[in-house]
């Protein structure tokens, strides 16, 4: 795994509860009164109409499909079966069968199924007509009309009298042709129902590419019938069989989705060798790698017998794995031993390789003819970027826009990950805003084409299969829409608005990223009576991967099962609080209603205290969190005191705003694997009291 | 499936809120201060002896194996892989790996592996012995070391200093050797992830029999080679594989659960006859029935080549179902056909069978021919029972503990199932209490024998993949008890204590009994914000099955995402207000602390109202329960008032107490297809208040 970019500390936030439900409430109430059309959409359409009414469903769909692929088209049928059933289950019609006869008009025309392999080049474009009659979808391919059937998903509203789906024209088509996730299923493996459940998720904003990273040092994932060692001793028995990976494949194809999948070399590469040590370059692991971080074992470029072993291999893989482009992955290969094997370097030598960077671009070289001979391209991780690499290969960037852009100067393809790193715990507003190709990158019209799209990476550390969802989601469906939607789609507002629908969207399709955390508490609590637990919970976040690395020691043996593993990044109350601190600092001496709202916020915690702690006394897991709880009642006062100063224009007495601003710094100090999220909004309130 | 036991209608209860925290929290805390060793254990071993002192979980466990199986017993050392994962996870403890070391002695001596294929008499017995220096198990076979490593898992427990095993020493052995669970995968498919992670939770409480129920009106579920049609025509595309069927009976067999699957005939057959209506009795369906309850349809008992067909296709899935067991179902076949059929009453006339009844024994007689050519042993519903019938068939009785008594007298085995039914949504004491062979049971010792066990029932008209577990569990654990530990154990207050931590070690299995009722919430509230909602569904529970099918006139295209699928049967706090209102009321005038809790309790539900009827205005699914919402603030203020008047002693004014019971009896009205679950307790303040 490339090393994380820079975390720069981000602001903390904070949360929401109940009291908002009055504001948010009335306002939707109002709209479906009215039957406004609410744009609740993710990603945002290129382009949307309003019309004039809506179309009421009291039935399930009369399906027509017309074009070319009308008849025999299985993956349109079943896509078209999804989204009817999802529909049905939202609006509480039933199923078409015996007795039950649909008669809501959804007309279908496509040009053609689409490709057998999904290329970078498919025409995902549609559009997607309602009127109070019908619904009309059209699209070149299948991979159209799927994009076009979860947009008509997402359509769907209360009205006074039952669902409705509103009249509109929308014509849609993507801004990058690769928008992926990826997920790392080595360092932690992820069994196949949730692979499913993300893709289901994918599929729902629109996200075409799955990276799925299937070897590190920690350990070897997928079956080789060829090399079977490699899972034998290399996976600890977790591991997918061909027959499990060929059905993520079709599963992915079904839902517009293309499959790339990763095998680290020359390094990130300890279980390889613990299966075939003859690979090494000169030091073999006697166990695969608990460790995290880079290591030092690395495949020896200097033989013909790599070469061959490879080339076996990904010969293979392609039997498996039909996409157009395979990723070796090429990051973080310090490779000691390229530096005093004595053979290594006689050959280095003989070849005029100066040093590890030109041994591996060599190595490179020779692997791409693997993959030229196999008709794909060749995807790597920054480092694979140097001198002499041939231009057929796609840099994923991790490191930050500028590789990009450097890599695009010099006339490579690239993905952009750097700013999508989910483990960084980061807000999705800020990872909403960066874009992989922004109107004032320095590229020339021809290097801009070079910018493929953009990749969200989730990488595995400290992801077990109950916390992935809540890494992986709804934060990804933000960045989904950045990968999408035109560059000029930007309110971070109105994004976080719509991230809730979809957010409880993606709940229907199964994943777990609001439940699992309530599931944790009442393990780490050994009670179902979490109130008071999920109120100062929702008032943390996880610290950053790196944070959580070096605090913890974590290795791959950690048992995941603490409290940071139970709270979630960027909760939507974050945000809300934000907006609600914003509002009130507008015309704090009048804003009543936000007064009592925040003062009432920052009691419910204070009065959780005495239950969570008792909770504590019973179970040592919990009591990790018990220097945070203790933190809690001076940040409460901290708040209590600003919004009494705030309301009554007083200014603070001498020294008071220093040692408010003290105490918010203590508690930004690490501390329990979780911090607060309201510290932002908090200080805020601090600053703006008058001194 | 046999047409349910009356229900006659059940108190409803109440349900339970924060107040309560303090005082479950204060008596475990000093718990684990003082170290008293607490038996959480569920089922109740047969003898327990406390030891003194404990084991700290420091490290995990240093696994020895002796005994004649301790080389090569795969099933074994993956049972103790799973229970040492479980173990680390529940204490924080690190895997053992590079690194780690583990060092908590855990000895298992075994005497053999146990049976190939498990039979009826699989010795389940054990021994586990805790001292505060190691861990020793004993057991005849694998299956009682499984047992007994569930044991330890239930044994560990918070300490001062981290977590404890306390010491103990345990000899344990099951009452009844048959006991099930049944689930109907056919009017709904559950997917393979369900079944499994209910088979984890059946081991966790030591049930034996997973009771597959894969054919029906509405569906055949299982997958046959030799007769494709039957899921090609029967199933909707929604089927077992045979691979995913000997899965499933090796996850089954790895966890000490035999697999006995039915397949019903000569009724609830339309799934059979669509694909194959020459097995028909006359009238053959054009579809597959939608509809629930007992239909007209039957395969035709008087034609050999209908026995041909019932032999290849048992033969066939004997090599998939190894159980010595197969159930033909056998109930609810009223075949008007056999009454008009001209063909089958010649048959009949000429077989000198009277009625259908001895016709279905004819059938039954000929089947069970095949049956013993396989060397297995029919089971069948109480209707197979009629005169004549071989002994070798075990009687499953859904009829009632009488029809159970006179199969054994008659000299037949038997399985109860009759107070097992879930769906009629009965609280877990109420299971709990019936007993398979009460002492009180008018048998001879030998007609005792012939009592096997007992079986819970999981119907599925109403079920989906999302509402399955909650109803199952964790009702189905105190069942469990009730088969696996002596008659004597019948504490039902001591067993609800022990319900909410075995409730929650089946939710780190993977169940999704607790975190499921709140996803429906947000779906149906659109929202994340469900705080509100979920104190009043906290006061509801589902009507029966009975109940909703009458008032929805549900059939197997009924989309299943209503309020009622959204709440769930027992919920823990419905006993907990119980025993406050019972306390309370032994001493209304003193007892201050239950009054306040009660009132508050009330208070919430109507505190909740506002916003949960502004979540209804755009919500048409939600606004299902409005009518229940509607009813609380009349019954909230019969609490406050029954509070009031019996907290000082005061008689109510004449009328009062009529006018209160008839509120009580409009809200037990049916509605909303959920009731008030708090009904029985409020009863029972207003019955206490003086006239």
């Amino acid at each position: 795994m490339p090393h994380r970019p820079s975390t720069t500390p981000r602001p903390p936030h904070t949360t929401w509860k109940h009291a908002l439900w009055v504001g948010v409430m009335i306002v939707s109430a109002q709209s479906a009164r009215t039957q406004v059309f609410v744009n609740n959409l993710m990603p945002q359409p290129s382009s949307l109409t309003p019309g004039s009414g809506s179309l009421a469903l009291t039935s399930t769909f009369a399906v027509q499909i017309a074009g070319s692929s009308a008849e025999n088209d299985t993956r349109l049928r079943s896509a078209i079966e999804r989204a009817t059933r999802r529909i049905e289950m939202a609006t509480g019609l039933p199923h078409a069968g015996t007795g039950v006869t649909p008669t809501t008009p959804l007309h279908l025309h496509v040009d053609r199924p689409g490709e057998e392999v999904q290329t970078i080049d498919e025409d995902e474009t549609y559009t997607l007509k309602i009127t109070p009659t019908g619904i009309d979808i059209a699209a070149k391919t299948d991979v159209g009309a799927i994009h076009a059937l979860e947009t008509l998903i997402q359509l769907v509203q209360p009205g006074p009298q039952g669902y409705i789906l509103p009249a509109v024209s929308i014509d849609d088509a993507p801004r990058f042709r690769w928008r992926g996730l990826m997920i790392d299923c080595a360092r932690h493996f992820e069994p196949i129902p949730v692979i499913k459940r993300t893709l289901d998720g994918m599929a729902a904003v629109k996200l075409n590419v799955f990276h799925w990273h299937l070897t590190e040092d920690q350990g070897f994932r997928m079956q080789s019938l060829v090399f079977p060692k490699l899972t034998a001793l290399g996976s600890d028995g977790l591991f997918y069989t061909q027959a499990e990976a060929r059905e993520i494949v079709a599963y992915a194809r079904d839902r517009g989705i293309r499959v790339v999948p990763e095998f680290e070399m020359p390094g990130h590469s300890t279980a390889w060798l613990m299966a075939y040590p003859e690979l090494a370059s000169g030091t073999t692991p006697t166990s695969i790698r608990r460790e995290f971080g880079v290591s030092d074992y690395a495949i020896d470029p200097t033989r013909d017998e790599t070469y061959t072993f490879i080339d076996r291999f990904l010969g293979e893989m392609a039997t498996i794995f039909p996409d157009a482009y395979v990723h070796i992955g090429g990051d973080e290969s310090p490779a000691p031993d390229w530096k005093k094997n004595p053979r290594i370097l006689a050959f280095m030598r003989q070849h005029d390789l100066k040093n590890n960077d030109a041994l591996q671009a060599y190595f490179n070289t020779r692997v791409l003819k693997t993959i030229a001979r196999l008709h794909k391209h060749m995807v790597g991780w920054d480092e694979v970027l140097t001198p002499g690499l041939p231009k057929d290969v796609v840099i994923q960037s991790w490191r930050g826009g500028d590789a990009l852009t450097k890599g695009a100067k010099l006339g490579y393809e690239g993905v952009l990950s750097a700013p999508y790193y989910l483990d960084g715990m980061k807000p999705a507003g800020v990872h909403y805003l960066a874009d992989p190709l922004p109107s004032t990158a320095d590229l020339t019209p021809d290097q801009r084409k070079l910018v493929l799209g953009g990749e969200v990476c989730m990488w595995a550390e400290h992801l077990s299969a109950r916390t992935i969802d809540s890494r992986i989601w709804p934060r990804t469906a933000a960045i989904a829409e950045r990968f999408w939607s035109p560059e000029s789609v930007q309110d971070v507002d109105d994004m976080y608005r719509r991230l809730e629908p979809i957010s409880i969207e993606l709940e229907t399709l199964g994943l777990t990223h609001l439940e699992s955390g309530d599931a944790g508490l009442r393990e780490l609590a050994a009670t179902e009576d979490i109130e008071a637990l999920r109120t100062i919970a929702a008032a943390l976040e996880p610290v950053s991967f790196g944070e959580r690395y070096h605090a913890q020691r974590t290795n791959q043996l950690t048992a995941l099962d603490r409290v940071v593993d139970s709270v979630r990044p960027d909760p939507p109350s974050r945000h809300f609080i934000e907006l609600r601190v914003k509002r009130f600092l507008t015309s704090p001496t009048t804003d009543t209603q936000d007064r009592t709202y925040l003062d009432a916020w920052f009691t419910s915690l204070t009065t959780a205290i005495p239950i969570v702690e008792r909770q504590m006394h019973t179970s040592p897991r919990l009591a990790d969190a018990s220097t945070r709880v203790a933190q809690i009642p001076a940040l409460a006062a901290v708040a209590h005191q600003s919004l009494t100063f705030l309301a009554s224009g007083q200014h603070a007495p001498t020294g008071w705003k220093t040692a408010q601003l003290q105490k918010l710094a203590e508690a930004k100090k690490p501390s329990a694997l979780v911090r607060f999220n309201f510290l932002e909004a908090l200080n805020q309130l601090v600053a703006a009291v008058p001194d």
